[in-house]
């Protein structure tokens, strides 16, 4: 069932309050990243407790201790714990968002002060701001939501709890003590979680995100001389580290994309007809891509296969090399180590641990291979799983019709090829379905300079996320 | 015909009065990369100028131009054209020095000040200072002979002609044009050079340098997208421009060295039984490498390899990467545009338009083999010749004799892999043998801090060069 009309009526007429509201939380520069604006971090968590309490929510500062940033010892903002709604009779779900945001100055390049929302300059409906689309502007969807039944006195149809963070943009630093600390006590109960922090694939087209990669971070260190040499004197004479590393580095992945290390495309799920038609329907071009990288050099020719290149098949990407020469000019050394960066992207049924061990292997075998007398060695730095949630759930099933409701259309049903971390916390931690139902366009900016959300997408993004909460009150699974 | 054993005596009789001297040139900083220190190079050709005016020598200094350097523009210090002996019946030695030196900083890790000549502090004859030995110290040398010749009356048993310039840690620049412009004026007439400006191959053995090693350094740029693209949402979709560059990288030299580029190995000019015997005669052990690069990585385990691979043949060394992500820690950057970094070191017989035909067919030839959207270019940047001389001629017969005369046994003919470009320049403009006959050990620390020169090699040094005059003034070929 839908949201009721007087609902999305309401929020229609109050539009420029909402955008009132969104000004308002974008003039506090919350830069979680930044230990001179840590204090607005601070301030917006207050804010937006008042804001939630006066629409009748319960909410509790939750303190995360402290964190060394540049040597010194700051105190981690606090998340907010909401509950709105106890209900045993109602399905509860919860609603996750953060109210920190990017760094940005008006020096970077920014038509407007990134920290005043500037409103529809070009007539086109585009609200400017740090933070407007990452992540004010959804999460102050859902207090347009919670506003509008309070003001209506319509009861809410499934009980709300709340997770809000201010360190999602600095790693979410303490926050999955929190879920793993809370998911026997105030996390208890929750049915479901929806995620509104993540983005349309294109301009045009609302989509409902089931999947993201995880990534496994390796550095290959490859060491020879005790300090750097020069060329021309050591050359044909010793060993080089450089030439070692190229090496290595040169046997992981073809130019094509295809993973070169044993056992890696192997664990990965065997792609079903459904799973397929998912990807047909995809509201996307090739160009799309295109467009989106400035030149023609999609790995395929075609929609399907570029789409599930980037969502459903792991990648690897060589970063680059430290400790080599990255200067512009001519400079005829010989480094004394070196360090190759590359990552993979995993997808189901990956795991970071048989990656690792499936690289270190073989890294390790490619280098007995070479006659040097070099030293190598190889290591995983960081790992995060892949993560992919059934598009079939009720959850899913509710922004489905949600969005048919709101946009009259059916949703691209999508994967991320990168990762936002606490979608899998929750997961894991809760053993819940996760949605993530993004609320802007793909073009908003959401790390860059002129950061944006559309009018449209503020205003019928918060009618869909009430709808999805009347869908998911009223389906009966 | 040794010096006389008056001058030989001359010399030790005035060794304190020659440090002295070598005080006061390494008390002027005349640093030629600082435009600061620009005036004290400046200051140091007037100095030297007056110095070997009061020798006898007839000296015109010779200005240069100017250069722009970090967009001021600077007068280049003059060159220093001398004179001594003008007698038709003599020979016509051309001696070549500079008198500008690297920068050199106490905080950069000296333990006495740079620019104050620290005299044997540890009891072991070392005089510290900037340009002690690189190139002041040679320079000095010179000047104690025509010392102590004037003081005693003796003749000198050739012609003189000098050239010195201030500007060689700074790409010599303006030295090519006046060498051009003065062949047929005061560089007519002279019979062959020497160049006292690099160092033995060990501490303890005098050398002759007949060659030097040519540089081709190379370029190759790979370009995909307009801009960096996140690893997680373009990985596997996109064409990478990285893996296309380490590719090709990888194809150039294996880890034993071998250049892998058809064309190269080819051009190497074949190894006579004569040339073998050179390198089995030299004073040095694998285990000198080792000591020098602080790891047993020599990519031969025998002498004679090891020292023709620096010496010999050609090497090709991977620089780096620019335009890649080189910093330490992890960022997930798929770099939009690349450029890998490459110098091949020539040995006769190969030319650097010959090595740049080859290896830009091989890497556009490799690159076609690689099924990728993205764009490579590939361009030679800069190229030296390399540079042999004829070891037997009368210029070497003379040194060779020469430092049988003052240190007792025969010296190693060396050839060094890097390059000296005046060399070439004298050798090709004026079609002279060129001699290289250094004054400092294999540890002097020339472009280091704590550079030093002994005071054994500084005054048997100055005999060396001594009896190198009389022996060419005597020999009769």
């Amino acid at each position: 069932m839908p949201a009721p009309a007087e609902i999305l009526k309401y929020i229609d007429e109050h539009q420029d309050a909402f955008i009132d509201r969104l000004a308002k939380a974008v003039s506090i520069p919350s830069v979680s990243g930044d230990p001179a604006r840590r204090k607005d971090v601070f301030a917006m968590a207050d804010w937006l407790k008042a804001e939630l309490e006066s629409l009748g929510a319960t909410v509790e500062k939750r303190p995360l201790g402290k964190q060394m940033l540049d040597g010194v010892e700051l105190d981690l903002p606090p998340a907010l714990l909401g509950q709105l709604g106890t209900d045993p009779k109602k399905r509860t779900v919860l609603i996750y968002g953060h109210f920190d945001v990017q760094p940005a100055e008006k020096s970077d390049g920014w038509l407007y002060d990134p920290f005043t929302l500037t409103k529809d300059p070009e007539g086109t409906g585009k609200l400017y701001g740090r933070g407007s689309s990452d992540d004010k502007g959804p999460i102050l969807g859902w207090l347009n939501v919670f506003q509008a039944h309070k003001e209506l006195g319509v009861e809410l149809p499934v009980n709300i709890k709340m997770c809000f963070e201010g360190m999602e943009e600095s790693g979410s630093e303490g926050l999955d003590e929190l879920i793993e600390q809370e998911k026997d006590k105030f996390f208890k109960g929750v049915d479901c979680a929806c995620i509104s922090d993540n983005y349309w694939l294109n301009t045009t087209t609302p989509c409902l995100t089931y999947g993201l990669r995880g990534v496994n971070y390796f550095r290959i260190s490859v060491s020879g001389p005790s300090k750097d040499l020069h060329s021309g004197v050591f050359g044909a004479a010793v060993h080089e580290p450089m030439t070692d590393l190229v090496t290595l580095m040169s046997k992981l992945v073809t130019s094509k994309g295809e993973i070169l290390i044993p056992g890696i495309k192997e664990m990965v799920a065997p792609l079903t007809d459904e799973e397929r038609a998912r990807y047909e329907a995809i509201h996307a071009e090739v160009s799309d891509f295109d467009d989106a990288v400035g030149a023609a050099i999609t790995l395929h020719d075609d929609k399907v296969n570029t789409l599930m290149g980037r969502m459903r098949y792991p990648s690897l990407s060589l970063h680059g090399i430290e400790g080599a020469f990255y200067g512009t000019g001519c400079k005829t050394v010989i480094p004394a180590s070196v360090h190759g960066k590359f990552s993979i992207r995993l997808v189901p049924d990956m795991t970071t641990a048989k990656v690792t061990e499936c690289v270190l292997k073989y890294v390790k075998e490619e280098f007995a291979k070479i006659d040097t007398k070099c030293k190598m060695s190889v290591e995983m730095v960081h790992g995060g799983e892949p993560w992919m949630a059934d598009p079939n759930h009720y959850n899913y099933r509710a922004a489905h019709k949600a969005t048919e409701d709101v946009y009259g259309i059916s949703p691209d049903y999508t994967r991320e090829g990168g990762s936002i971390p606490v979608t899998l916390s929750f997961a894991d931690a809760l053993k819940i379905n996760v949605l993530l139902l993004p609320m802007g366009r793909g073009d908003d900016g959401a790390h860059s300079m002129n950061e944006k959300l559309d009018t449209d997408n503020f205003i019928r993004g918060s009618k869909l996320l009430g709808s999805y909460l009347h869908e998911l009150g009223a389906s009966s699974e």
